[in-house]
Parts: C-alpha cells; structure tokens; sequence
C-alpha cells in the first residue's frame, strides 16, 4: 500500500519504521523535518505538508492532541482535501471524543474512510512491536489496516463501529492510569506518616494482589520520587483526565473519582509541577499531608 | 509449640489445619463449636472460651472485627487475663489502628509478647498455603513464629515495630482495592452509556496494563453484575474504608479519594445493596448515570 | 441615545420596558417576534434581525447562553458587522468566560466598545427595577452606560477592567448559591434520616446565621419538595457549574466543592430531573441516602 | 431554682452570669477556678467538684468537647452518681451524637431528667442575652427550664424528643458554616487569580444574596486573611466536622460536601494552621491555587 505517516515523536517514530518495515511505499511528515532523516535514510519520502503525504491508500496520524490534529486536518496543506475517494485516515492520537466525533463527520461527508485506532504502551513497546491498538470504526475499514497494525502491536481491540469509541475507551484508561497513582499517593502519603518505609509498602502491593506494570512502574516512581523521568507531564494529565471528565458530561454520568483526580492533578499544577511526571500528584499529595 | 487459635471461619479454618499439620499441638475456640469439628478430628483440642485457648506459648486469633476482637481479649472468659508471662499474641484480623494500638499496649503492660499479622488472600489461599502475610512488632516476636507463618503463607511482609502498622498497611491495601473497582465501575458507567460492550472494556484493562488479580476478578464481577457471589460485602467494605479514613484522620493525613470511595459505598447501602458484594458499589455507579 | 435591545426573555422583557421608560429610542429583538408586542405599542421599534437593532449608539443583549450570543454576535445578520466605530455592546448574559473574552477581542478588533454587565436578581426584580449589575470594563464604556443600568437596577458593582471579569464573577455567584443549596441538601438528608422536621430545619438555619433570600428562598423550596416552580432548571445549573469549573481550570486553581456540586447535578439530571428547579439536586441527595 | 452550671468559659460566663441575674440560687465550677471569680463577687458559691454543683434541681454543663463532657459526667467527682431523682441535666455543648445518646441513656437509667441544648452565637450575643437555644427531649423537661433558656437567649428551637436530635441538628448547623466559608474561599481564589480585588469580591457577595452573618463575617475575615482573631479554631472545626461525618455514616447518609470541607481542613491543619480562625482553609485553598 501507499501510505502517509504524519507526526514522528517518541511513538510516531517507531511505528513508522515498523510499517516501513512491511514493504509499505512511506511519505512521512513531521513539524520538525529532522525527525523524519532515518526514515529516509531507510527508503522513505519525507513530505513538506501533510497534504504530501495524503494522497495514497492510507494516512496514519498521531500528532500531538486536539489542536494540532484540526490543524494536519484542516489546515489549507492539511490532508482533508486531498485525500482520494475511498482512501482511510487513521488517527492514533488520543483525541477527544468530541474532537474524534468531527473529523469523522467530516471524511464522512468528504467520501472518506475513517477510524481512530489510539495506541497503548511506551515507546519501548512500540520500538519492539508490541504495542496495543484500540481500534473503532467501520469494520471492513478496521480490516483494511488490520495488517498494518499488526506490523507494530501485539493485539487490537475491536470496540464499536463509531470511531470516537476508541478516543473514549483510550480516555478510559489514562483515567484508571491516573486514579492508580492518586490512589497510591493518598495511601503512601499515610504510610510515610505512620513510619512505614515507601519501598517496603510498594513491595507490598505489587507482591500480592496489585502486580501488573501500572502499579509496579509508577509504586516505583513515587517511591524513589523519580519524577524528573517524565513518560507523560502533568499537563498532558491534567488534559486527558479533564477530556474524560468532558466526555463523562457529555453523556450524563457522574465522574466524582476523576474530578478529584483531576483537581488533585489541577494543585500540582498550581504548584509548580506541571512539567514534571503526571505521578508527581502523589508529592502534592505528600506535601497537603505536611510532609517535607 | 502449644497453640490456641481464635475464630473458625473461612480464613481461620484452614489456616488452622496447616498449623495443626506441621505439628503443633493445637487447642481452638469459635463461638459456633461445631465449625471446630474437623479440626477435632484432626486431633485440635476445642476449648469452650478464648481463655481456656490462651494458655499455652502462642494464641492466634482472627475474629471478626474490632468489636469481636475486644471481647475475646478483654472480656471475663477472654485471653487477656490468663496468657502466661512471655506468651505471644498474633492478631490476624483488619483491626482498626485505634484497636490495635489499645491491644499492643495492654499486652505490654501485661507483660505478654504481642504482634499484628493481617493476612491477604482469598480462602482458596488460605487453603493452598498461599497467603501472604503483613506482619509487625518486636522482631524478635516476629522471628518467633515465623515458622507457624510458613505453614499457611507464601510470603511475610515485616512492615514495623509498631504493631499497629501492619493493621494500617492491610487498611491501605484494601483501600486501594475499593478505589481500583470504584474506578473501573466509573469508567465503565461512561463506556456503557457510550455503546461499549462491558466484557470488552475488561479484556482491554485487564489484557494491557491491568494485569494482576484485583482488575482480572473484580472487572468481571462488575461487568457480569454478579453481585450475589460475595467475597466481602458492602457492609465490611464501609467499615473497611472508613477505617483507613479514621487512620488518615489520626494521622491528619487527608483523604479525598478515600472519601469519595466511602460516600459511593454509603450510597450503595442506602439503597440497599448492604449485603452484596462490595463492588456492587460499580452497580450503583450505572444507576446514578441512569442505566436501567 | 439609540439603543438596541436583542433578547426579550424573563428579565430581557422589563429591563428593555425600563430603558424604554427612561426615555431612550428602543429598537428590539427577539427571535419569537411577538414577545416585543407590549414593547411596541410602548413605542420601540421591532427589528427583524439582530443587525436592525444594532446601528445605533449601543446595543444591550441579554441571549440565552453562549451559543445564541455566537450567533447574535457573529451570524451573516448579526450585530458585529453593522455596529459604528465608537458604539458599545453591553452584554448582560451569563457567558462562559471564554466566550466573553472572544467576544471582547473581536469587539476591539472591530472598533467597537464592550463591557461584560450579567444582572444578578428575579424577574420580579427586574420589574421592580432592582437588579443588581455586575459591570466590567474600560471606566469610561461603563460610566457612558451607567444611567441606562441606573434605570433598571439597584447598584453596580464594577469589578475590573477586562469585561470577562464581570462574567468570572457571575459564575462564581452561581456556584455560591448552588453550593449552598447542595449543602441544604445533604444535611437536609441527615436531618429527615434523623427524624427532624425538614421545615423546622429550615426554621433554625434561615431564623439564625443564614438569613438571606438564597437560603429562605431554597430552604423552603427544599422542605416542601417544590421543584415544578423553576426559578432556572436543573441543566442550565449543569451548565453554569461546568462553566465556573472550566474558568477554574483555565486559571490553574483547584475546584473540590463545585466538582461536588457538578456530579450532584449530573446524577440528578441523569435521573430525570433536568427540567426541574436546580434545587432538586437535594431531592437527589435524599434518594441516594435512602429516602423514598 | 437551685441550679449548679458547669464550664466557665466564653461562652458558660456571661449565660451563667444571665442565671444569677435572673434570681437563681447558683452553684458554678469550672477547672480553672479563678474564672469563676467574677460569679462568686456576684453571689454565686463556687464548687470545688462538678459533683458539688450537681445536687439541686437543675445542673446545666457546657464543657469543651464529648472527652470533658463524659469526665464532668462519669468521674468519680462527676455529677452522674450525685443528682436528685426528678432533677434535670442540660448540656449546652457540640456534642457528638453518639455521645449525647450514652449520656441520655445513663440519665434515663438513673432516673434522671435530661436535655441536648446546644446553643448558637458568639460570644458577645451570650452578654447580649441573644443565644439561639437548640433544644430536643421531653416537652416536660424543655418546659421546666425554658424561663432560664429565656434568661440569656432570643429564641428556643424545639427539635425532637431525643436529646441528641439537637446536637445533630448543631452538627448540621456547623457544616453549613463550614461549606459556606470553603465556597468563599474557593471562589475567591479564582477571583484573586483573574484579577478581581477580594473586598470587591465580599462587597458583591454581601450586597446582593448572601447577607447574613455567616457572609458577611467569614467574607471579611478571609479577603482580609484575619485568621488570628480567632472564633473557633481549625483543630475545632476538624473535630466538628468529622463529628457530622460520623452522624451521617450512622445514619447510612453519604457526605460528599462535608467530606471536600473536611479533606480541606486537615489538608490546612497538616500545614500548620490548626490554632488560626477555621476559616483559615481559604487560606490553604488559595496556596493550594498557586497564589503566594
């Protein structure tokens, strides 16, 4: 297949590579244009616009949030005017639902193929092809990609014909991410005042009943208060909690764990935080306890 | 070594069987005698009040609650008064840290060796020998009977020397279980009210980064809104919770999360969901949304 | 001076009757037409459009929300396009401040004046000419508008110099009330559960420390169950609470108490109470402890 | 009547005071003898003991907290075991439910009488003879000491026939107060960070629809950050809160608000403001919002 690839981060990058990888004919196009050297260096064409890179089979995209998705979107170089009748974008990028339910309005009417497909997993796991894919939209569109999902993931999962699904389930998760490592906070922060080593009650619930990465990766973290490793800024968390919270509106259902989640999240920010790991909420939690 | 052991029920049973089976000379007391049968059979001796279940090296006990656990210590026919010089306690129940302490202290007036051992685990563990446990107090209490832990446990957790912190370390962890299906029953409000099939939305946390036991049984209770097959009910989990709360509170700790778990569960009983499982707290999540 | 008038509504209707009274040229507005008969045979001119209304010195709005402003501002026959360099727009609407501040960057972009001026107070109020106004501004747009408000309102208080602030402190007026009526609520709830006299009740705190029209006035709302009288409905504060929320967010501050007030809402709408008094919410609170 | 009374300080001087005037033969202790001081000028005997002012007709208490209360009550010196069967107790402190509803119990198992009579207002309404009485028992018993309630307050609210229905309704009372200075400074904090002056802030609140002392004073107080003039200090509002708290767990009645006030205070308190006026919470609200 032709096939577009637009933003190149620290997930981008990877991905296209692995597409690359299958045989696919790759344009790519990143903001920052330097991004984009192995890529070429490795057989593919590095695009000017987005535009450029829109005109195949296929768009991958997973620019950095809403905004910058309207822009690769709409923008006068953006792909939404060029793409071919019957051609697909999808979009990996953890959208709003109500930013995800416009641009498929808009392939829709345009004659387009859409579907939102955000991913899961660090960049390590998207360097080593193991990424998960939250896939939603029409059915023979998921299976039109499906192969190339499968060049970079480890497994896809399937959640509804209606793209925006994915973006929502996506928001899910950040939310149950989140909720996690508040949890964790709110409970160490009595532990420390009760005299319990941080390390010793991490062992504690990651050797029993609460194993699995989110737990064990962020216990760690706030154990050693390792915030300065930034996977996910506070300020992307306080986005994402704040787009779940949106969403939960939209739909008439009470968020009361994500609003203090979020407003958690909203103090450290306050505090000076904002740039540091979206764990660092457990300091602040740390620091509303008296603690340092 | 001469044991007496407190409180027959599904945990207390089998981890007196494994300690009767490495070979301890055993005696028992349960309230309701005939639980103590297999025991008897199995050469345990039944004792008719908790006192008469102290008098040797060592005296296990795993009521019920607070209330229960001041009863078979403090009360005429209880073990406070009859437990020999240098004798141990080991408390095995989510006491509350108030209780603990009161019990820690009269012990050491008393002259008696003391230590708090909350067990985790459900009773197929307990069964299996696999549970673990969070021990604290003097070493030296600890290092005493440590072997009897081996019998029933797979792992000791040695928190502190203050007795009581192992009883807030159990608090925080079964805090952290409720605010784990408090979030997935939030999320997944929204996810159903957005056409998410709810056994989808569990094999996507539980098949990426929610692993591990809690997301694995608990996801699918709620997504099988099976709420009648109880491992503990609504009403434990409010005293639970509001436990860790009161700890927090002691410790001028605050708890937002913790609150917000504890309101949703006295919603939950309020409407009278008391004497279900306590993640039916996720079904009075969907009711508050307006499902069904 | 030639005034426009766009927004005929409870408290648009005699506001437009006083400054009609005060002896200025009225042109009026409104999209079902015949709510500007008495207007008319008052002696004002009805316009068809938004834009016939705005062609003179200044234009006073007061639509229904942030939407219907959008389109009076901005629509092909909206005000933006026709008003004369040095005429001001005073609107009296209570906008999000997002969209207060587009509106005032627009409006200096084009050459116009504006100041933000939303009304706090009843439509009887309104009749009776003793609204209050929350003004803000450049002093000198405020002072030249200052006599119409004098025709309609009892003080203005004038907050500061960007028109936004005016709308910023609307929304916080409406979380104080719907805050104080949530907190009637809850401990309304405990009160009935306790067997206390809700009217009693209502006698002790309104004949003691909570003297003042919000807490008569929803306190006995609240006692006797009156939610069909709708003073504003249950999504319109939905709303409200949502906009101070997001104007917190933007701010980087925390909002604990309105996020619980926001979720009460949501639950209570969620349950089929959207188009009663926003007061139900503590209808909803007694259902969730319980009752009935 | 012989009456003995119980507790000296802000609040018992001047409504003992009020008694004596009122022509009652009056018996007073308080810890801190020397208070009493200005009574005995006046022609009270002073008593060394509670017990010694426990044996006339009536006995009123108004001791610090359900720990002096239950002291005052069952020490040996207490007042329990001394009063005259038909003789009457009315305790005038914030107690808590559960211990008015033991001390009710111990008095009905004496053949005593007794009634829950919290009052409301500060101190300069006690001299002033303006007290609100809260009161809940027997109508009998409320009957035989309103002339003394009538002594030192405008006005007896008549709440229920179990005393404690009045100590809840006080707990009620207090996290009105509570919430509505937490909404203050919740919405202040916004206002401080757009720019808005905090007095302009009180003026609007004040001069438009929340009039009442609560505003006005606790508006003030916080625009002004006077939280060294202290009323009642954070430690108290902590303990009264938690006290409404633990009356709505009782009565299966979720919290919510009262649980955002109460996070909110121990957040303060683990900061160091537990000896500042209680409505030093806006101040920690404000940090927590980055201002300062």
């Amino acid at each position: 297949m032709k096939i577009g690839f637009i933003g190149l981060g620290k997930m981008g990058l990877p991905i296209a590579q692995h597409i690359l990888d299958a045989g696919h004919e790759l344009t790519v196009y990143n903001r920052t244009a330097s991004k984009a050297d192995p890529l070429k260096e490795a057989g593919a064409t590095v695009a000017k616009t987005p535009a450029e890179a829109a005109t195949g089979d296929a768009v991958f995209s997973i620019p950095f949030d809403d905004g910058q998705m309207e822009e690769v979107m709409f923008a006068d170089d953006g792909i939404f005017n060029v793409m071919n009748a019957g051609a697909i974008h999808v979009c990996m990028s953890t959208l709003s639902v109500a930013v995800a339910d416009k641009i498929a309005k808009s392939h829709e009417d345009g004659g387009h193929r859409y579907i939102s497909a955000p991913v899961m997993g660090q960049p390590a796991m998207a360097e080593a092809a193991k990424l998960f894919v939250l896939a939603a939209g029409k059915p023979e569109n998921i299976e039109m990609v499906q192969p190339i999902f499968d060049a970079f993931s480890q497994r896809t999962f399937i959640l509804g014909e209606t793209p925006s699904q994915a973006n929502l389930i996506k928001l899910c998760m950040n939310f149950m991410v989140a909720s996690a490592f508040n949890s964790i906070g709110e409970s160490m922060a009595l532990a420390r005042k009760s005299g319990i080593d941080p390390e010793t009650y991490v062992e504690v619930f990651t050797g029993t009943v609460f194993t699995g990465m989110v737990y064990q990766g962020f216990g760690s973290k706030i154990a050693a208060e390792d915030y300065d490793d930034v996977r996910a800024d506070l300020a992307l968390g306080v986005k994402d909690v704040g787009q779940f919270i949106e969403a939960a509106q939209t739909k008439v259902v009470p968020s009361p764990i994500a609003s203090v989640v979020h407003n958690n999240f909203i103090t450290a920010m306050a505090n000076g935080f904002g740039d540091k790991d979206w764990s660092v909420v457990a300091k602040m939690m740390a620091k509303n306890a008296g603690i340092k």
